[in-house]
């Protein structure tokens, strides 16, 4: 299981759909960082079902607790558990898919990979696991801010009348998420390997249901030629500026101090109600229709657990950043007691 | 920097365009490989460039030399080194950008984060580079051969009458490698962050120029329904069998035993003999026109770093994937001296 | 903060002293591994106070409670996660010492560092802490007994009556746990950093309290000739036997197959009664006199915390043993779904 | 393998006793460091054989080359390369034990681990390895001499009347290196794992040949009262003081300002002239003599060695150290392009 993401501001996560609780552990969080539930409140709620049309109906208030990490309302440098207990699991609604390999979804593969598998609701793989997700990620953003730091993500629009035709039908829609960091200083992202894209591409990637994920022009980089393509530079009043955003923000991998861009593609769920013909793990061909709770199109609501993983990448981006050069490394080595007088 | 790739197979690269040297040291494989350097011959043949009308005139052998981890033609366990001398570096091709700031280059941006340029045609921000993960990758491809794991990547085919016009007239175009992993086992990949997904995401999104990167359906899939794009089972002769692969092969980031599938974008190189207006280190703006040895497409002598980088991804989780459960762990978990009677 | 343990078998803890709860995900746990509450309750006894008349009188049933990880009583790959909540927690009985730093205490270091400091009980530096370790070392010695391992640690026997008076007197006094590891496999360890006895000393000098770590004959191996020390091999009966064992079990940071012994030296613990002189936050000399709840030895509570960490340590290196050979990779890579038929 | 060693100052090894070099790449080295190949020089020559009457007579210059990092004499932020050609290797002097397990060897464990064996001076095994360590380390120490930071190492004083009469027997010496660390910031180590004692332990334990590490009394403290033991403060002049360094530096795994002392015991070296009794590969006991080059005690060539590792420890914690506190983060965190005007 890879259930730990970063190197330096790091997040363990666990739970399962219907289990009893879900959260997460971070490691490396600054001390000094104002710190209490309700800086959750606002993107645990972008993130729960039940506040749109297009969404499951499953009910979940995803109150945050803080089980450690904290004094006095801001973090101590030691590690913040955060868990959110789940109020509405209903396992019993899966018991008669419990043998069945669902169309699109990883019961094959989890069956395959752990010779068990937890059917209460896809287990593990289900999109309740985002919950801690973006529970870390409101901490990342939250020392993003004080550096100045803003990261956006929105579900491309969409044509809601084919939208709501298709839910109508028992079915679900595919949909594209659109990313902006900004404020980013110049300088971050760690060559040959680390780039900042491809760290992005991992976390952005690791989101249950992705397929695709480009930055700045993308694909279309594909198609065009370098004398269209490639960003310049000019200086300007005695600042220097790029010309075009064709790269998205980032250069051989590494940030340019520019807008971040990316668009990240998903599929449509893979629960829906439309019958489908599939196999069981007894060796029989069975046709099902996917009842309970389940989002429509997954846009909408992982575009806050975009955010998250974007700023969890960038915290860790940063904290590497700070040894790039042996001046950094000299200002930012603390010398002797701060209480010391 | 990351330099380092992979946790159980892990890869360290080291080297600039114009050193004396590029190379890396290999962590983690496995003793009892054969290996020897004829093994290496045909993967960096295909990348070297002067093979083709479109690549750097640029004349590199590329002959890799193993310094450590092997005996008597067979791996040891110790840490492999492999090293390819520079023969043909110009350092003073460069001297004339010194001090500017190519439009799409990393000139800017890893001025930016060290503090000090290294000009010389791009130091680790360049193509160079790649060699040393063409070797690394060599030797992850002997290894998955002996698993009955294969990769294949290949440039999408493009318009050459285009191409051609295009390098006369001093300019570059873009591209997009497509990918085939075949044979693996279902049940590779870890989530929730190390899908198998999000690691090939970032490996090959980590090689210089790529822009974008999707499986199976990818972006298509964001304008798909799901009763169209699920992939559901079926039962045949007592065998099971996808019915179809939009996914690419990965179901919640684990493998499915199918072919894995993936389209990887590259944009035009950015190094063109077209003049184009930027900015240097002095604070004027200038014209440039780069001179020498440049590739005028990408894709065709990335295929073989595309399969390399697939490649070590592949070994990282088949590694890790030993230990999924008990039953694997007690089978391979080797008790007593084998040469004990 | 370096609150993750491990590579392949990961442990992220939490918690402080006085908080609400402590606890810790274990990422890596194999699936098909079976485990209940009831698992934790024998080594959580030992490691609770009020057990011992040399022990802090702090009554804590320290009952584990499961999160995540399991179903139906047997772990499914999935991270798992486990609490202890903290019930006898008085964060007031510190307000006194809130602004003092406490001879030989984290007091000062934590200040320095954090620049905060949380002063309920040594908040992260406390005791408390290994509760989590214990809980995942019980996990690990789980798969240990699978494969045939043993982990036994007891405090070195010392004078009682001594211990006794030492107690009436307000004092305290050191320790040593011995411990040893029986049926482990030759061939177990990681050269040339990462050898068994470096991960084993790191593991164990994390334990708070600790002085100092040594192997086999250790320390007193530096007053031993060559031909006295070396342990030399036979053949009986088809056999190799080890001819003694001075080194420890340990050659050349590999296991010989024989019984791995390390000796742990443990400081007196530093909350005495007795009245000592230091300094507070405030610029002031003062005298202090530690009440409360204090264990006066450390090595009875902390043997069993030792076997945790060298279980953690033995379950990952067998872990990485597992990719030593081509041949051990062939035999567990798991080709195909288990369910085939 | 586990021949990578840092998380942000990391440092790969390779190469055999016997093969062509010997090696490193050091990722993560800043930026804006002065580097030439006399920095290394002097710690070399210290480990060197053929210097002291005591060591081994083999002939190694053991000239550092710089393959790849620098530009200028400067570090670039790049993978810094070192390799060291191995001149002097006679690997038929082995021939004759190439199938006998050497008592205190590693022979028989690395058989075990690999099922194949470098027999070659033990291969991966040998102190030879020490030479790519030093070379890292005199890199770390350059950065550590410029935040103030020094390591001393040395043999703990032994008689050498004795030691002349056991070389002349064919026998060797165990010995004990002492180490002081002076001028580190109180605030460096990450708990509760990555305390800076546990990551001092295992970094030196993982020199070959290592038997027990102890920081401050040690083991000493095992015998101790806490009144006796505990490090108090005191104010003097509005600074702050330790009255004592029991601890040896650090506390509750953090550095506290004062010096940091270890000791560090080594065995005997094993190859030794005697006649010695063990088993071979083919099922017969043996009765062996091993000439040769070799050390008869270890601790004078491994000072430099254990500065090496200890300094390689405190680049490490001091880089995690610059993001304790968000204040810090700030400080470091880099605006802009440095040559914007």
């Amino acid at each position: 299981m890879g259930s730990i993401f970063g190197d330096l501001f790091r997040v363990a996560t666990f739970g399962e759909s219907h289990g009893s609780a879900i959260g997460c552990i971070i490691d490396g969080c600054p001390a000094g960082l104002a710190l209490d539930v309700q800086d959750f409140a606002a993107d645990m709620a972008r993130r729960a079902p039940g506040n749109s049309p297009y969404a499951s109906k499953r009910k979940e208030p995803d109150e945050v607790e803080i089980l450690s990490g904290t004094f006095g309302g801001v973090t101590t440098g030691a590690p913040i558990a955060l868990v959110i207990y789940n109020r509405d699991q209903r396992p019993e609604d899966y018991d008669n898919l419990a043998r069945v390999f669902r169309p699109g979804h990883g019961d094959y593969t989890y069956t395959a990979k752990y010779s068990i598998r937890d059917h209460r609701g896809g287990g593990r793989a289900s999109g309740r696991e985002t919950a801690a997700r973006v529970a870390a990620g409101a901490v990342a953003k939250k020392i993003l801010t004080e550096l100045g730091v803003t990261v956006a993500a929105r579900a491309l629009p969409m044509d809601y009348a084919d939208l709501e035709e298709c839910m109508a039908a028992g079915d679900s829609m595919g949909s594209v998420v659109e990313g902006k960091i900004s404020g980013l200083a110049a300088g971050i992202g760690e060559p040959v390997f680390d780039k900042l894209s491809a760290d992005l591409a991992k976390a952005l990637m690791s989101i249950g249901g992705a397929t695709g994920i480009e930055f700045g022009v993308g694909f279309a980089a594909a198609n065009r030629r370098g004398s269209e393509n490639n960003d310049g530079f000019s200086w300007k009043d005695g600042k220097i500026y790029k010309t075009s955003n064709n790269a998205g923000g980032i250069m051989a991998g590494i940030s340019d101090g520019d807008k971040i861009c990316f668009k990240l593609a998903f599929k449509p769920p893979s629960s829906i109600a439309l019958p489908q013909s599939t196999a069981n793990m007894d060796g029989d061909n069975v046709e099902i229709s996917i009842k309970g709770r389940h989002d429509a199109v997954i846009a909408p609501r992982a575009c806050v657990v975009a955010e998250a993983m974007a700023a969890i990448v960038l915290v860790n981006h940063i904290f590497r950043s700070l040894t790039d050069t042996m001046h950094q490394v000299k200002k930012a080595y603390k010398k002797g007691l701060p209480h010391q007088r």
